[in-house]
């Protein structure tokens, strides 16, 4: 998932004592907060509840501890204070949503080990590998079509598209140091800004995006399908992946541009692969199945979760995946666990009547602006705090709904609320070497530098901006959507 | 977990054949079922769960695919044929009960990793290990300690007892093969068969008491708390083990009976430990912790569950446990996902109306017997079934209910029917060497044969099933339980 957070470093290697001052952090916010009190019209237990959710959040943050960890002891502390029913605070885990994520953790495995996912890349680059700016389009169209059924963009763009970027990056002899300029800084960076936007484009681009589709409907009244989701996001999309890559292309050139060696590097590794096998045969039928299926949900009602058990089964049928193998996965258990408290807990604070409170209170802060001007600088602070937060999930459960409530209240189109909050979710994560989990691995190959990752990533925001804040209006003006 | 079911061999080593033919013959159970069709009075929908249920439980048994598959599997058959909703089909996994099985696996992984387990089984050994007799004590003085908080027989007998057992057993040159019979051979059957009745002794002695205790409340209105069951199995359980062991002494002698070089591996062990590590000393805290909670539940009525959660979330903040290390424990995620579905489809059925028909029907059958005859006969024919199943969890989920409902149905006093039922359920595990989760380790060791096996398991059937019939029959008795 693009929220599978790997385990920080800071626990292992950092001392003890930053540990206990993050605890201690967390903790004091959560107390600050009970001792401040409920306002009128919200119970001690509600009040409790927000306190429990803002500390979770600020732990996402500021990390004492693995994401997992830190949710499975929020549950503790929400069952032994009594602030919800066991069955109440373990509720999550039986959410479809919640399910969906974990089918699509043994999907993308099951992608990555049947080689069907290098297939792609390797078919893609023999195709269009002649120039370095072809060979980034190659593997950014890899990522994409890979975004229309994995929503983990740790696995596609982390674990099919990374190792073969690097690979041919390393065969022009670009490694991180001197010769890091050749092709190998382009290639991560073209790729990883790239990667953000098929974040974007499609329901399952990152694991979050489910979330804000079930965010979108319960709060919004606006309902996000599989279809709405990519017909919305289709033109702004393809117009932004080819624009990034040429720009940064432009304005962060590769030292190589004709890369010939890639074509022939695609041909060996093709032919070394053979035809397909048998399991790539199947895992291609259950991937053309499920889009299928979730991109016609309008006509047999197939509930997405349902598709993806239904593809899980196949494979686990067929021995296309192996269930010892499911089980290894610790990315999807931890995404599991942390996921199914998180979301439950956004949800019941919606229960509770603060977001309602909160709307009101802030609809009187925004009054007389005109929803327009509401609408954008909201977005923009949405957008550009992500610079705080080193998830989108983290993120999105900390603010999309409450973000929502306001722009609803001030005013704007239900509808262009929620796009605007969806997609710019998903966009904003190019600002940063920690925007969303597959950042630490493009950035952590150590071709590119942190000052020039920052500075790509913020034009990089202003283009994305720009495309999807008129483009993408205009998109959505046309289908008659506001 | 006792029910951390292996992958089994047959799918990786034996032919493709061999699969299918299980998987037709459990699609052919559940065609079968819907041929029939219900009767008045059920739904078509109940049956369609029956068929699914028995075809699940069936697939438990012949073993087509590792359990987790199965259940992953009949989920979404579940969720496909709208059987149920899909929230319905994943309703079991924010069971707390399910919870309460995966912080077990997570508080035995760190029994076991914090050395604390080697530590109670040397110090034991310390005690009593001059004699093989001793030795054997020591090992299942070890297990029942554990067992009081630790309901993975696999994890306290398996990772934990059987380790040691074995290096004893080779420090008087016993291995298998000629010198199997020196004393290993001994150590394994009497470690065994003690631990079978330590799983009965405890709500925690194995996972399925658990479900065993929702069962009983749910069908028989009779609470079996962790109290109850401890207090109601301290007297034929302590016996039992006393005497289980001694027999097993007497039937099937080891030859080497005067073991003082295992009190020097024990001083020997315990002194390479040094004093107890932070991490143990937390440990044994924890596990005192949970141990009185859990005992004292009626004083302060915090939820099992939750103090498990508790436990778990302490052993995650002093770092005791990593969350690494939990996310590693592929056998704690199996468990998680085949228990959570497989006690929701037997839950459910509940609802259908099909058991209640199932009672009517057996009461008719054992209408004029007095319910003592019905009582034994019943008891005597779910006991030996166990030959039938390679697991308690599959057993119990199968055959609890309507075995329960039929002993009530025939007048039974409901706490005597539960508390046999629930004892059995554990005791029936001495016939085979598939019979729980810690059999084929036992037996895989290769100290004993097949024929041996599976005649001290049936000599020390009639043994334990003569004690709890007779000396726990007074003692319920005498605590006017009946």
């Amino acid at each position: 998932m693009t929220e599978a957070h790997p385990i920080p470093d800071d626990t292992a290697t950092g001392g003890m004592r930053r540990v206990l001052w993050r605890w201690a952090l967390v903790a004091g916010i959560a107390a600050a907060i009970l001792v401040i009190g409920p306002p009128a019209g919200i119970t001690l237990q509600g009040w409790r509840l927000l306190a429990i959710f803002v500390a979770t959040i600020t732990a996402s943050i500021v990390r004492p501890a693995p994401m997992g960890a830190v949710v499975f002891i929020a549950i503790c502390v929400l069952a032994f204070t009594g602030t919800m029913t066991p069955v109440d605070a373990l509720t999550g885990y039986s959410d479809p949503i919640v399910w969906l994520v974990l089918c699509a953790f043994m999907i993308s495995r099951s992608v990555t080990k049947t080689g069907l996912g290098r297939r792609i890349a390797f078919g893609f680059i023999r195709l269009l590998g002649n120039r370095s700016l072809g060979l980034a389009y190659a593997l950014v169209a890899t990522d994409t079509v890979l975004a229309s059924i994995v929503p983990s963009n740790s696995a596609r763009a982390g674990g099919i598209v990374f190792p073969i970027a690097r690979s041919v990056a390393e065969a022009y002899e670009s490694t991180p140091g001197p010769t890091r300029r050749r092709l190998g800084a382009f290639l991560m960076t073209a790729v990883y800004q790239a990667d953000v936007v098929a974040c974007a484009m499609f329901l399952t681009g990152q694991a979050s995006n489910v979330i804000i589709a079930k965010f979108a409907q319960s709060t919004g009244g606006v309902e996000l399908s599989y279809a709405t989701w990519f017909i919305g996001g289709i033109v702004p999309g393809i117009v932004s992946l080819l624009l990034v890559v040429y720009l940064i292309y432009r304005i962060y050139p590769p030292e190589v541009t004709q890369t010939p060696h890639a074509i022939q590097l695609a041909h060996d590794a093709l032919s070394r692969m053979g035809p397909m096998s048998r399991d790539e045969r199947i895992m291609l039928a259950v991937f053309v199945l499920i889009a299928g299926l979730w991109m016609t949900t309008a006509w047999h009602h197939v509930p997405y979760t349902v598709v993806a058990l239904f593809g899980v089964a196949v494979l686990l049928l067929t021995n296309v995946l192996a269930w010892e193998d499911a089980l290894s996965d610790r990315a999807a258990w931890d995404t599991f666990i942390w996921y199914g408290g998180l979301v439950h807990m956004a949800e019941a604070l919606g229960d509770t009547g603060i977001t309602r409170q909160f709307a009101e209170f802030s609809a009187g802060m925004t009054a007389g602006w005109g929803w327009g001007i509401a609408l954008v600088v909201l977005l923009l602070v949405y957008f550009y705090a992500h610079y705080g937060f080193a998830s989108i999930t983290a993120h999105v459960t900390a603010m999309f709904i409450p973000f929502l409530v306001v722009m609803i209240a001030a005013g704007a189109p239900p509808a262009l609320a929620v796009l605007g909050l969806a997609y710019a979710s998903n966009l904003q994560a190019s600002l940063t070497h920690y925007g969303t989990t597959t950042a630490p691995i493009y950035f952590g190959s150590g071709y590119v530098t942190q000052r020039e990752w920052w500075t790509v990533g913020f034009v990089i925001s202003l283009v994305t901006l720009s495309i999807w804040g008129t483009l993408g209006l205009a998109w959505w003006k046309l289908l008659g959507w506001w």
